[in-house]
């Protein structure tokens, strides 16, 4: 449990932490793709067509179990892969191995250095044409916006404008990505117009990632067709909130055993992954008291029995803090030092600046490692707190993310959603796009045979009546489910 | 419990079963009023202006205590209001009895036949010129669209069209509303044309108006603007799946005092309607059975726990059945000859076509009624089932429908409809709309504070952050809460 | 919704509301027989035994539905039997009048005074022996003891003990059931010793009667043999629970409508019947708050995540407060008086003392009748409350009390323990008595067919490694279930 | 991830898996005191008096964090402990390192044999005087008896009957302690029964260990007293309730990743540990289904709204297995070999032959490891089941065990049960001893305040009116909580 000298596996086109996990890696590939069944639909549908041939996809994506069926998903129905993770915490080292073994370039590992974190997510951009040019993807699976940003960063500087890259810093990650750009551009000088000039489109998994596209488009600046995987009703309302309801309390126990019945847990956010996270520790006897800003949402919370008041108002009360808002200062340093003894700290929302974490470590407030992503941090009045995954993703930082069923739903929808943007490359604006309903329901209908449901289908006359097709969709677009 | 001769009090501009019920009704107005903080405070916010000042309004929906309230919002407000109730059977005879001894005329009473049902309904619609003329209202509040079908169609005759009232009927009401049109033709020359003439809008409440209101647009046939309701988030996510939460299991044990724990209980669709039903059966220890035809619902029925199956599979097993579809023969008379002995029957979804009642009734099958609004069915092979509220909704016809306080959220929507149609009477086409998003947060705001809910305040930082305003609305248009 | 002069149907040996009633009555008793499959094979299973054949026996208990069909299932097996009910508002007076119809004396309606209420209890427990004599019952089957201290307080003044019935009295009630005794005393000399000569047994079935029992027990006053059939598991652990569980929020809708979700409530007590209320309104969406004394019980709520403070605590923030003590004085005038303007106050523990009842009455505070068993009594600072029920059950006062399944199982213990006490009458003793474990688990076993329940069967070498028979008993006496 | 060469750590008169863990053992130590306040607060209410001084105490229970608290508190109190587990995966490394580094014998680590088992056992049994001779302890804390059964069947051979130790056996773990049984007589001649003259009492933790007890003072053959701490309210109804619900998905989790939502769940008995384990699956989405042999206990699994049916009826449709019975032969090998591919199966009841393994492993099914306690069989119809801690407690094997709070209950009874033993020593007979009540309630009041309960205090008159005290006991012996 004490800080090891780092040693790698980097034999090949890949970098991992060590290569001979690949075997255990395998074995846990082997059983998740029998619960993935809507990404091993894919592969055999599309398996004689091939809609991804030759394409080069750049993935940053949680380096798990899971991500590795999606990463051999694209890989039989064509592309040409190479991958990082887009959190520091996130990757499952067998999984990375197991994936590095068949020969796919893979850039991860669990525990990475900012300065690390970026570096993979360049090599992952990084491929080398057969002349020895390098180049970038031709689409991109991104999950928080990291690939985009970058792409978008470095072609505005190669473009003239070296405002951002030289402006001042307002966190150290920030900086990293800076020092970054301004490498390549001395090494690789005309590399992401190289890159921009082939790249047909990216697909998004996460409320910020989407956001961020949004704004870019909105602006005029966004470079390529997007697609909003996010929004999918089998995405949005499967993986944030049921995948939450089961991964939360997953990170909690990992990272500290902690009884959660009769403990006040404040949940800070009730959208999609605040309520699973509030489902998740009431079912557990938790108490949970929930914050919100948006009096719609505050009334669910409301209507579901959960006290909700402000962060304030339960300083010296509760136990458990969990933040899921993809806002920033949700708690503060000043929170932290009001809360009671050995209260718990952390994050599922996305960012790990929903919590003052730089503020903490500049606070001078001890801390105490108790095991990788656990630190004690005890303050002056003798109080200590709990935080985990050093505020980011405990679910992913602490335990193993998601379980398989619930991401194959996600997954699903970024494999359809790169098919469709290669096929529409040339139809496509800049713009960001939704998938179609009739695929939101084929991704659900994937999914339910392994669980035993049987539909009931629409009789002619009754979809006469209801004025929809017996095949669907069944809803309007404006349906919220 | 004998049918009783029906004697009504009819002395003023109203028709209802017992007038000297209104001290009664008076009574639970003022506890309702507490429960209706939303209705409350717009009644103080526009007390000064009176945004609907001599505005002649016609309400078709449930004659209920939460109605009433509405009602006497909408005069409040200036409003000059008829009503009728918008089922058979949901009228609370104190309720009509109070707000007609205020002198406001409403036409309703519980277990109305259909022929008074609609003359019901053409009463309220007739307003009378101060130089005798008949004409109709400015604003139409609606819920199911019976008031907007019987002007459409009343108009489409005076236009020249009689091939709907001359052909043939696929139920009898359907004939008695074409028998109703044709006695108005004769008795009142001209009177739709001017009905329509002065028409200005109309706001609908259910999920299955809204339906109809969208077709008549996309064919070109809709005659004034409309203004779509049920989709507002504080209407469908709260009315539908919080109301049915409570008031299911009260239309069910004032009907026949069952226990729920042990049984097996099959909801019919997993919409917020079903949602709402499952999770309430469950609560009280039944073991829920869910039917869909939409695999997004369905698997989110799963990802609860329910098993999923077919209604045929269940037949012999299930105890209770529920429908919540806004889908008709989801229930057929084959199902109901081969249930289970004593199993119940009910609908909370729609219209009594949910479950096929007239095939019930020409079956064969001996009604023996246990007492009002629940009748006992025996087949052939000795098996009785219960049929609830003769197939109509079964929280309104066996209780008293949903609670006041999550109608005032509904009701709020419906009176900020009614003076937004107004308003923009110049403005707005013969299209559906939806209230801005700022609106439905408002109404969630004005229900918070009597739940004792503390918001938390955006700081201006975070709302940068987010690209949002300090005071909302803080949500993409696609968000599904 | 008004007085109504009171009028009977005394026509035969009986006294109820209303004698018409008796058709509809019939209805429900035949539908309940199908709910209750644990009295219906008792009847069977001694149809030709009949083992009571002849004994007089005197029921005092809610005279519902269910307990017709017990009274029905004493009568198969041979007893000759009076009844009353043991709660002013408990009647069901369909219920009375189709006993009554058979042939059976009842003495029963619902809202009797309490010295009507006690008038019933000396008719039900006055047998007329074929010379004229009045005698009492061989058996009795009591509900809170009213009958037993009758008995026990009559024969103590014949003794010529007569300190009690001369003594100041600390309510009411007291006082109408000394005066009930001297009138006796006066009319039929001698009559408790002859009642007392015949007296056989009691069996009784609540916590309250079970605990005078033990105390009359204990100081050697106890006349005869008794059965605590509360303490059967398939009582205690099934009515008392989940009973509540179901007919708690049927009380409070019954009688107010109100909308449960985003309500606070209190329970008070979370002994069996505080579970069930706790875990009803919880499912409705309240946030339920829970106060103890035994702090075992707290924390087994605090488990269950309910917060757990004083009622004090919670004066002004709660809207719903419901007793399940059995114990006095827990909601004190000086709560009510602090409360949230229109809060609730109900209680469905025992006795109507567990809320200050006499005590607001004598307050001042202005009392306004909404309806049968719904009132509301507003303070001098202009806040209201409403108090259900008078203080009694609010689920027998405001519904129909528990749903027949469930008291299927009570009832079947009370058979039961008629059958075992007459069989044991010459073999027992003046103790309080617990049926055996295999009786218990032989009720259990006849409630689960009808929910479809398959159970498994220990193989002998599975019951060999328990130490058990393969029929049961199953657990050691200790066992908690 | 691979099978490592053992080295162990036993430098000092301690054999543990590596002593360098002991920092980390240590932090924890000092998290989880904060979890267990009952353990603390009898730590400070004994330090003076050192009621254990100088006694000899011999520990066979789960070497975790939470144990090493309750070591840490008999040391507090004066006692001279050594320690091993009772189980061969339940052992924390880094708690038994600490626990060494303190210089307390413990002889345990995670994965040991079962000779490694028995003779770890051995080693805490064996005591060393100041002259040399080897001894046994004076109060034995056990789990599961294991101590307790050594000794006996020890001392048994000793006195001359050595029919046990020559008998066949019926499992491979039967043969080893036969074997250990036959060393030690030759190596220590007299041991056991020096050992069982100073040997004063047994506290025993568990409904197996318990069961055992009564059945050898039935038989005459309890050598000495013995207190039942799993029969405290605080103990049964909370570590086997509220442990598992939190500590069975947990095992789950670490073993496997698998998402519980829309899978079918099979809990195998339904007594505390299962319902604990059946309320967990079913709040993470997954549809539940229980087994029984019990009538009562499937009324109540019923009514909660679970289906109850045999194990052979879920075969093909379940996808987990978990067993809570306590017998054995609960799902057999015929069961695996016709169970759903990829089906789960696992244990928290109490011995691993609940799953019937050795069946298992003789079958030919191909096992393939997948990492430390998951292992896959393949039967020869191509299907596979994951067994999870070679059928031993699920939730100590594959996570690790239950939280400190919940155990907090347990061992302070553990330890109040040693004091009472040590105190009453000379008066105590050999049988069977219940903590009477008041420590019981006792217990629960030092776990009231660590989580923010405020606890009512009766008033006298409330108390009188009750026929308590007000300072408790508040319930007969027989209430069932």
């Amino acid at each position: 449990m004490n800080a090891v000298a780092r040693t790698f596996s980097t034999e090949g086109d890949y970098k991992v932490a060590d290569i001979s996990l690949a075997d255990w890696g395998r074995k846990e590939l082997d059983i998740a793709e029998h619960e993935m069944p809507g990404l091993m639909s894919i592969r055999k549908q599309y398996a004689a067509t091939t809609p991804l041939k030759g394409v080069r996809v750049t993935g940053s994506l949680h380096m798990t179990i899971q991500t590795a069926v999606l990463i051999e998903t694209l890989k039989d129905i064509g592309a040409d892969v190479r991958w990082a993770s887009c959190n520091i915490f996130s990757t499952q080292d067998h999984a990375a191995a197991a994936i590095a073994a068949t020969g796919t370039p893979v850039f991860a590992w669990k525990g990475e250095t900012l300065e690390e974190y970026w570096d993979c997510t360049l090599d992952a951009l990084t491929f080398t044409l057969a002349d020895g040019t390098l180049t970038g993807p031709e689409l991109v699976v991104d999950d928080g916006g990291d690939v985009t940003l970058l792409i978008h960063k470095g072609y505005e500087l190669e473009q003239g404008d070296d405002s951002w890259v030289n402006s001042a810093s307002g966190s150290h990650e920030e900086q990293v990505i800076k020092n970054l750009l301004k490498r390549v551009a001395s090494e690789r000088p005309g590399y992401w117009t190289r890159v921009v000039k082939d790249w047909k489109g990216v697909s998004e998994e996460t409320t910020t990632g989407v956001h961020r596209l949004y704004q870019l488009a909105e602006k005029g600046q966004l470079l390529v067709p997007a697609i909003n995987v996010n929004d999918s009703v089998t995405k949005s309302k499967f993986d944030n909130l049921y995948g939450c309801r089961e991964s939360l309390a997953d990170g909690l126990k990992r990272a500290l055993d902690v009884m959660l019945a009769g403990k006040v847990a404040v949940v800070c956010g009730y959208g999609d992954v605040g309520k699973g996270s509030a489902a998740s520790l009431r079912a557990y006897g938790a108490r949970v008291i929930v914050t919100e800003i948006d009096p719609i949402c505050a009334l669910q919370a409301a209507m579901e029995g959960f006290e909700v008041t402000t962060v304030e108002d339960t300083l010296g009360r509760a136990d458990i803090y969990v933040t899921t808002t993809g806002n920033k200062d949700i708690i503060t340093l000043a929170h932290m030092q009001a809360m009671k003894d050995q209260a718990i700290v952390c994050n599922i929302g996305h960012f790990d600046n929903e919590i003052q974490v730089d503020a903490l470590y500049a606070s001078g407030a001890v801390k105490t490692n108790i095991k990788p992503q656990v630190d004690k941090f005890t303050f002056a009045n003798g109080n200590s707190i709990f935080l985990l995954a050093e505020g980011r993703l405990v679910n992913l930082g602490c335990a193993t993310g998601h379980p398989s069923f619930v991401m194959s739903n996600s997954f699903s929808n970024q494999t359809l959603a790169q098919i469709d943007l290669w096929a529409n490359k040339d139809a496509y604006e800049a713009k960001v796009y939704i998938l179609p309903k009739k695929l939101d329901e084929e991704v659900a209908r994937l999914h339910l045979e392994k669980i035993g449901v049987k539909l009931t289908r629409l009789t002619t006359e009754q979809a006469d009546y209801l004025g929809v097709s017996t095949d669907g969709p069944y809803k309007p677009e404006h349906y919220r489910y």
